[in-house]
């Protein structure tokens, strides 16, 4: 075996282990009996193990070295290259961290989320405050073994974001804070605002399941390659290749939540449906990034799924799926209703004008408490001053502000900006797309999304994990990561619908 | 730790691999979509040798070895004594076949499984021979490296039925061949032949899985440790400690094979579901073979399903279900269509009387082949002469006759003689619930199976692996293995459907 060869045996191994991990967290939030639920979290946890060790072996590390050394790197080809620089990277980040301290960590978040559910219920901050200061000191003291330049915060963002910095965010955050804040004063106060009761009612889970159906079809979605299931807290996952399952939930009062949601899940499964094939079992085969992949469901759930052209073709479906609430609602209407504009307390209840500010808030909060300059315990008050600044709303409660997402009791932190790079990213290539493809918008009319996801297979999905998030930005795009695509995007249309 | 304790360790991180796989497994046969086959085989197939490497490690070798020490062995109780001896007895057979010998039969019986699929379908026996003939030349070699007494049989047999031998099965057999070769003569030409036609019709997917759970329900099995899913060759699988699932299949053109099918997946169920909680993570928790498996879906099946008592009650609720069928069917005549006689030519169709000489013949052309009296090219005419022999009928093809059965081509020579002996036990099993239970048949009548679950639990289910199988009879039923029970179980109730 060549050394390129032994290391992606080792990833082989890897991804087998991986899609040992994912059909068992599937099946967990999916069909599991509630009595397997035990004994699944700790068969889990040893698959999870496995393969954390497996990342980490001293096997794997030596097959690096070599590959590393200047003359061994410099002969290989570009694909070889950027196996062993992923490779390299995810290897020395998973080594630096010993494993004490990642056990300790884990112990820790198991533990952190049962108390953050408690404490949500009973809408009780201080009962676990404790629970995330111990988060914030083991996440900062990870901080400094993985290392950084200026912003103990950067360490943490690059384990989702790979290459992104606190300082590049800010920069990124300035522009959007000063456009779209007074723009959606502007939409508040001067705009016509859509009425969205008619979207309230009675909507049978069959028709919602179809429907679904129909959207994840007309997307590209494989259903030969993956499935649609229900489950409480949606969700993708790329279980291996040929097998790449999205989920959703059916609402009995309201049916946009599982069409946008099915669009939402699409956008992620047509991303790890169309990784390269060919790549199989090497650190290639994954997305580029929790950002990128961001781009792709945010771009199908709201600038296709919630465009006037693609509810021009696909509105006549929902009124025959729903004659009795529809079919005196003209399209136009229908359309201004999805795309109703309100602050709100609630991150992923957000539309999409008000969806960054939730991000912001958080970045913020997050990075202050890595560098020490916020402490846990003001995080409420500080949410608080947030949230008025941004939305011009408060929360009367802890579980409707700070205690309502549970990524900071998972440790996850550093993971909110891929949401908001999202929609930028995604504004980015579709006005890329929009200017390669001929009459794009005419086609998603005609119900035709095909050049398109041919253009996302071809210029982002097949890409897999060769470039880096802004590499990537920058060959397909040619530009750098730019929110002014984002800021136009989102004025135009909304100017439009508030009649501003 | 103490030595046991390491043991049990290593058993527990054995029992979440196998987790792994089995949720794979069931996923596979139920809900993966086609593309992801392929990785789906790979990735079980790496997590099953993993599970192969951890039971024949030196680490487990030597655990076991200071373990069995005699000043140690004696100093344990009575259940860390049996997973030493059950834990030994495993390490040293998976140990008795070198890796390459394993490897190379693994690969040989996936290549002839792919060449019985083809030569089933264009009914090529001779295509499919030189499979078979490797398949058996490496299983007298396993079976020499095993080691047995007198003959390579019962190194195979071993596999599957600890304990017991082609002599013993012999002897079993001959009472069996004596008095239920001329019983079905008897039946078939002086018998008077339920009407079997009623069965046929058009029966719904819906009322048959309400059917299917309220059956389920009635013998116990546990939905808040299990599921019922559908599938194309029904199965039942223990996932992990609070999760077996059930699998059916529902045919369009007849419901009793899905409801019977889910007695006979449900039997199966409820003794894993009833394994002893406190020993899982061991080599205890497990049932205590095949053939002691086989006895409690069959008798679920057979003794309890399609029994006079539980049709009393159960009927009027498949009248109900579908009663443009049966309403006009009085009971009687249902309970004797249930409990038609007929020789057929395939062993999974057949019914409770001549289920046993399928596997009979099996067992004589296996023995046959494993002590080189007979050769694979012999085997269909001998086939032929046996069916014709026990049951008077021959296949006019291959595929319905030595082709049709999935053991052979993969591999499994032995297995078939637990089919056989799960009958016997489940017979003699149930003559000792009827004398320890008061009135069991009239609590059956009124709908309550709760008796024999608590008997079955307490005598079986909770031994998980204490015992051989030979020994479990013996403690629970005060005897050896008599083929009389069944025999006598057999003629009672045949002939009073017969009219003999």
């Amino acid at each position: 075996m060549s050394l390129i060869e032994e290391l992606n045996s080792q990833y082989t191994e890897l991804s087998f282990l991986n899609s040992a991990a994912a059909i068992m967290a599937w099946d967990m939030r999916t069909y599991l009996p509630s009595k397997g639920n035990e004994m699944r979290a700790e068969a889990l946890g040893y698959i999870s193990t496995l393969a954390f060790k497996k990342r980490v072996s001293d096997e794997l590390g030596s097959i690096l070295e070599k590959l590393s050394e200047p003359e061994t790197y410099n002969s290989l080809g570009d694909d070889e290259k950027a196996m062993v620089r992923v490779s390299a990277k995810a290897f020395k980040r998973a080594r630096a961290i010993p494993p004490a301290l990642y056990q300790k960590f884990t112990v820790l978040t198991v533990r952190s989320e049962k108390a953050w559910e408690k404490a949500r219920v009973e809408n009780d901050f201080e009962g676990f405050a404790p629970y995330l200061e111990e988060i914030v000191s083991l996440s900062r003291e990870m901080a400094s073994l993985y290392g950084f330049a200026e912003n103990p915060y950067d360490a943490l963002l690059e384990g989702y974001e790979e290459g992104m910095t606190a300082k590049r965010l800010r920069e990124i955050i300035e522009p959007l804070k000063k456009e779209l804040v007074p723009f959606l004063k502007r939409l508040i106060t001067e705009g016509k605002a859509p009425e969205t009761e008619l979207l309230k009612g009675k909507f049978s889970r069959k028709a919602q399941e179809k429907l679904s159906h129909k959207a994840l079809k007309f997307i590209g979605y494989d259903f030969e390659a993956g499935r649609l299931d229900e489950t409480v807290h949606p969700f993708t996952i790329g279980i291996g290749v040929g097998d790449v399952r999205v989920t959703t939930k059916y609402q009995p009062d309201e049916f946009t939540p599982s069409l946008f949601g099915s669009f939402h899940e699409g956008g992620h499964a047509i991303y790890e449906q169309g990784l390269p094939a060919h790549l199989k079992g090497t650190s290639l085969y994954e997305a580029t990034s929790l950002g990128i992949h961001e781009s792709q469901s945010r771009m199908m759930e709201n600038i296709v799924g919630r465009s006037k052209e693609f509810l021009k073709f696909f509105y006549p479906h929902i009124q025959k799926a729903y004659p009795s609430n529809f079919k005196n609602v003209p399209l136009k209407k229908f359309y201004r209703s999805v795309n109703s504009v309100k602050p709100s307390l609630i991150r992923i209840e957000a539309d999409e004008v008000t969806y960054n500010f939730h991000i912001m808030l958080r970045f913020e909060l997050e990075e202050g408490l890595m560098k020490g300059d916020i402490q846990v315990e003001e995080l409420p008050a500080r949410w608080n001053e947030k949230m008025k600044e941004y939305l011009g709303i408060e929360p009367a409660n802890f579980s409707d502000g700070v205690l309502q997402d549970i990524h900071w009791p998972s440790g996850m932190i550093g993971y909110f900006p891929s949401y908001m790079l999202g929609n930028l990213y995604a504004a980015q290539f579709y006005a890329k797309a929009k200017s390669d493809i001929k009459d794009l918008e005419g086609k998603i009319e005609k119900g035709d999304l095909k050049p398109l996801l041919h253009w996302l297979r071809e210029n982002i999905h097949s890409q897999g994990r060769r470039y880096s998030p802004e590499e990537l930005l920058k060959v397909v795009t040619e530009k750098e990561l730019d929110p002014e695509y984002f800021i136009r995007y989102i004025k135009d249309k909304y100017s439009h619908i508030y009649s501003l």
